[in-house]
């Protein structure tokens, strides 16, 4: 009102009177009387009725319009006045009323009897912000995309037999590795670009395309060869690089056994090495350790086994070795036996099998030996050490696949949301805001709370991600690569479970629409429903984010002592002032809500706390003499909650990072819409916690809410574009449902 | 500490001095000090040292041995006295540490060299708690399981094409009709058993085999031969009954479009009255008025479609018209065209297709008459004067399909937890309890917490559905079918979710395992997961639930006017009295927690606050001169929240209006805990909403989440007897996983 006030004393075609008419309406104290209301009303709606629908959502034009109508003046000049428009859009945009959301209430609350839709308006443009969500890699994924256009790529949806999928797929992947995108991350020596950030934006867009086809060139080029490439050495570079990388040589990444996956330390295949004949013995003692869920087992070569390496009967712990698996005719080779896996919820384009090993020779120089290596007297030696530091030196080296992993899980996101929200500007059902037309779904409440947000949260992950890609580049150098281990398990658990839960969503939001193969949700949420298992199960991940948040807290402490604890409690009752206050906490304000103040101290409160009194209730059972392992099973629900604060809150400032260097412009208004709504939702999905911990007030959890509302509305128009920004090309757009395909004909 | 004074006191064998030291020891605010503690740990450590691993678990017998061995008396005997025994036996009750995981961490601490797991011991019979589970519908439900046990029902896993799998499951739906299944709701005169409950139990059975199967079966018998024999009469009956309920007379239900589905009302196919021929010609005017996901309509010989019936150019609104589709070699008659839908996410052995009418006539006599019908000189008339109110009671006639669906979605849930549950008791990952072994994956907390809730809710589920089906029953004679048609569209609702939500949660649990179709989950999860979709969209039923609770709260102040607002007003003041004041709303003594008391009143007040906020604010926007629809959009989150609240808090309700007909026995001690983790879970998942409105406080609130890990720790050892009482026959646990059907030889 204070705003409307200074507008109304600013005006200068406004008589004294006038003002003073004006201003005693804005007392909310004492407004006008229904009457006057009613009155208003009739004249908007009897002016009105000359304008055409377009110009009546227009609310400046409307104002205009009826103030040039019903002025006594015969000089209507001055309406026109640009000066006097644009403080009438100042007005609107104070209001908030300046959105078409709000112009369609308006204009419904005064026409009833013609109601309209909200318009699909797009303030921003869809090119740029595509620009922003593709980021550094930009022209890597368009060639990408360029590629996957070819109908060669196309695999059939009714094509459901897993023997005729598995040629396929194979023919594609090997496609695409004779188009250079195998080796990408190898040495150019190799056909390669020497760039492992380059091999990641290719796995990220190959995402948009045929999922069994991902995940088998992940298999080939990221695993088998990852394995070649990062614990091999010259000898096996030079000797399968090339080959491997245009897929001449057919791989396999030969790690998890029956008994053993997330527990890798403790695999049970041996390789035992015999110095006389210089040879390892590759052996599989029980049926249990059998490798399992082996992808491309049925077409591989050759296999990079995962086995306890043991030299003069002492084990060194894991180390891998290359096995020939078959010879030309594709026979296993003796001792070698292979099954397949059979059928899977998805990925039946992907020929995962099983392999056993019966005491089977390999030369020792097939031992990926960069890590650890047997000499010529046959003595074990390695330039690490530490058998536990050595070992998760070579798993470290292998971090590339969780990379990858997150950033196809928020690909495969962006196509569900990018059918059901496209689907629900069509699809409408039941007569609510026209009496003409049934109410386009995407216009039901429910229906933007169930979808918007997990649309905020493919747009939020793909800034974090684009920063893990960064560290995972510059990790190449770095002897202890734990930031980006730690970075990677949670963003490749917070991103798969956000495609389940997205797509999930997504096939409900299309109803009987979603569940039909022809409209792609199905493969999409069968295909990925694996993402939060494999390359390690997102429970355990999420426990390794935990203990590396509390190792660095310890180190913090340890590096400081004293002080640092000081400090620590410093911030800590600095926080807890800052933000517990009564007023911090009571403070509903939407513009407080709205702003990355309040998200980033909400979202660091919350993982400080939950770092504290993990840390605090750790301490306590240490006390009470308990032993590690009890202490980690009374803890274990904690620290997955610390681990998911840790990630969102890293999620949420990398987007306010990345909003920082943008300049103002529409396209950063329309990525700040989506940095309020992830961050808002955080909170408001665990709202519980923040209660519980007083850091709100009950009537804020309720403003929050109310806001994420008005959120959603301002999104609702341009729904469509920010999914177009997503930068699916149209040829991987299949989904019937997208392309009105259903061009079948009537009897 | 009040119990074990007045035990020490009641303990004839303690000398005073004796009595007054043990009382000395129970003062809390001076507790013994940590020498003396540490003195009977070791006391305990070495007399233990002599026992067997299974007797120191039994804390009874360490201290009875320990007393006696220790003890400087020569007589021992009084340690031998069953009363001292049961003095024991009740401190260790009262104590909380009479479960097998108390012992085991007892055990634990005291002997860390030699840890152990928690043995599986179950207190209670399994069979009796599956009686209790199974209910009235027992037998019939013996006899349906007995049917799918025989090998004619096996479905192979790797049956995966389309056409060759909708072939299996055709004749096994037969085959179901052939032994009487079909037929079950049906008069005995056309082969039935007159049971609609009945019909419901098949259907609630079924689910424990193939889906495919099970969804051919409802749609031919129960959706097919629903509308016949709810909506036909005697000619219909007489006509086709018998032969439908052996499928000798394939038909399908075509009721939804391609532009219809959730709402029917505005179906657009047509049926237009000949006078002339008195026939009836069923027109699909659009491409969108074709009728889609029409389960069995590429085997079906005639459809029961659903269709605008105009009569003199007057529509009447929706009706049902029996028409023929095909011929005796099975070729589409003239004006129809089907279509097949195509491979689905799930249920691929059913035969959906798209059905489109061109100008089809059939006679006048295949309208299925009972609610509307035309009269010789071609009027039309009704028992039912309002066409808003026939609509309605037609639908109605046919909930039935809502009722089996929610039965069916409970039975895919158990089969999941069964699977997860008993894996995770087999499956062992990392070192954590025991030196020797890897911990079984149910003993980490996080599994417990993942799949315990899920495994209550199935629990507490069953006894609404049986609730459910017995008003179903009742409901055949009542004009009004409002209570039962909200009730089956909130358990639908609820129960569809919850299926959908257990078998994602019981996939990933299981790892890779869960991920192949040999481990029967993949099935499970695309088979339901239409299930949120089909007979009502879940989003769609839960307001209908909402709009019922709304015009029941309308109605009783209606019929009572102010007095009854008045006694509404003091029933809500004095909840507000009751659970609200400061002392209940921080009371978070684990005895509180844990009663059936707080658990009702916590839901009841929930349901009762939003209903009343729902009505409140839809009051004020009334007066606000909002029309309905916008209402509708604007409060339409809050409905659903609504419905889940009535949801929810009825079948907590039911839950303990079950366990209240229970004598004291270990079963219902078993069930009794199952409820206690649905009711704490509930609250516990909506605890924001409760914190909001400082129903609980934020100390309450996380002792309610400490409460529900002892729960859950009291479920562990028994957890595999709480997933065998669900009754699934071993023949249909398919599961390699369970079966250790690992059969393959080394090589």
């Amino acid at each position: 009102m204070q705003h409307i006030r200074t507008h109304i004393q600013k005006s200068p075609q406004l008589t004294q009177e006038d003002k003073l008419l004006l201003v005693s309406w804005t007392d909310q104290r004492n407004p006008p009387d229904e009457e006057t209301f009613t009155q208003w009303a009739q004249t908007i709606a009897e002016h009105g009725k000359s304008m055409t629908t377009s110009e009546r959502q227009n609310l400046v034009e409307l104002g205009v319009i009826m103030a040039t109508k019903a002025s006594s003046s015969n000089s209507n000049a001055i309406y026109k006045d640009p000066e006097i428009r644009d403080s009438i859009k100042e007005l609107e945009k104070l209001l908030g009323v300046n959105n078409s959301y709000s112009k369609v209430s308006f204009y419904n609350a005064i026409f009833p009897e013609e109601k309209v839709e909200i318009d699909e308006i797009t303030p921003f443009d869809i090119e740029k912000l595509q620009n922003n969500l593709d980021g550094p890699m930009a022209e890597l994924k368009s060639r990408t995309k360029a590629v996957l256009k070819d109908d060669f790529f196309r695999v059939p949806t009714d094509l459901r037999d897993k023997d005729k999928l598995r040629m396929l797929v194979l023919s594609q992947c090997q496609e695409l590795g004779n188009q250079g995108f195998g080796a990408y991350a190898f040495p150019s020596e190799y056909g390669g670009d020497n760039s492992t950030g380059g091999s990641t934006a290719i796995f990220e867009t190959l995402a948009m395309g045929n999922l069994s086809l991902l995940i088998k060139f992940g298999v080939q080029y990221g695993l088998f060869g990852g394995a070649v490439f990062q614990l091999g050495t010259a000898y096996h570079h030079k000797t399968y690089l090339e080959a491997l990388g245009k897929m001449d040589l057919s791989g396999c990444f030969a790690m998890t056994e029956t008994g053993h996956g997330s527990n890798v330390r403790d695999l049970e295949t041996t390789a035992t090495y015999n110095h006389e004949t210089r040879e390892l013995i590759i052996h599989s003692p029980t049926q249990k350790a059998g490798k399992e869920y082996i992808g491309n087992a049925m077409h591989s070569k050759m296999a990079a086994v995962f086995c306890q390496l043991i030299v003069n009967g002492e084990s060194h712990g894991i180390h891998s070795v290359l096995v020939p698996l078959r010879d030309e005719n594709h026979n296993e080779l003796p001792g070698i036996k292979v099954l397949d896996s059979g059928y899977k919820m998805g990925l039946n384009g992907v020929d995962n099998g099983r392999i056993w090993f019966d005491n089977v020779s390999v030369p020792v120089k097939n031992l990926l030996n960069r890590y650890g290596d047997i000499n010529e007297k046959g003595g074990y030696f390695s330039p690490i050490k530490n058998p536990s530091k050595r070992f998760f030196t070579m798993l470290g080296a292998l971090v590339g696949g969780r990379v990858s992993v997150a950033m196809a899980s928020n690909t495969a996101a962006k196509k569900a949301l990018d059918i059901s929200i496209n689907y629900a500007i069509k699809r409408r059902q039941f007569k609510t805001l026209s009496d003409e037309k049934e109410t386009l779904i995407l216009d039901y409440p429910t229906h933007q709370q169930r979808l918007f947000p997990l649309l905020a949260k493919s747009y939020a992950l793909t800034f974090a991600l684009e920063t893990l890609r960064e560290k995972f580049v510059e990790s190449a150098v770095l002897d202890d690569k734990r930031e980006v281990e730690s970075l990677a398990a949670g963003l490749k658990s917070y991103a798969s479970w956000h495609a389940t839960d997205t797509i999930q969503e997504c096939r409900e939001a299309c109803g009987g629409k979603g569940y039909l193969a022809a409209n792609e949700i199905p493969d999409l949420k069968a295909d990925t429903d694996i993402f939060t298992t494999f390359e390690g199960d997102n429970h355990v991940l999420m426990q390794l984010v935990a203990k590396s948040v509390l190792t660095e807290f310890k180190q913090e402490f340890h590096d400081g002592g004293y002080m640092a604890i000081a400090k620590h409690i410093l911030k800590r009752v600095t926080t807890a002032w800052v933000d517990k206050n009564p007023i911090a906490t009571r403070n509903s304000n939407a513009e407080h809500l709205l702003s990355e103040e309040f998200h980033q101290q909400a979202l660091a409160y919350r993982e400080e706390k939950l770092l504290f009194t993990l840390s605090d209730r750790m301490r306590s059972f240490i006390k009470k003499k308990l032993n590690a392992s009890e202490i980690f099973l009374r803890t274990q629900t904690h620290m997955i909650a610390l681990a998911n604060a840790n990630v969102e809150r890293f999620i949420n400032d990398e987007f306010v990072k990345h909003l920082a260097k943008m300049e103002k412009s529409p396209e950063k208004e329309a990525l700040q819409l989506m940095q309020q709504i992830f961050a808002l939702d955080a909170i408001n999905r665990d709202k519980g916690w923040f209660l519980e911990n007083d850091f709100i007030s009950g009537d804020k959890s309720k403003a929050i809410r109310k806001v994420l509302v008005k959120c959603y509305r301002m999104v609702r128009p341009n729904a469509a574009a920010y999914v177009k920004a997503f930068g699916i090309p149209e040829v991987l757009r299949n989904a019937e449902v997208l392309n009105e395909k259903e061009s079948i004909l009537m009897v």
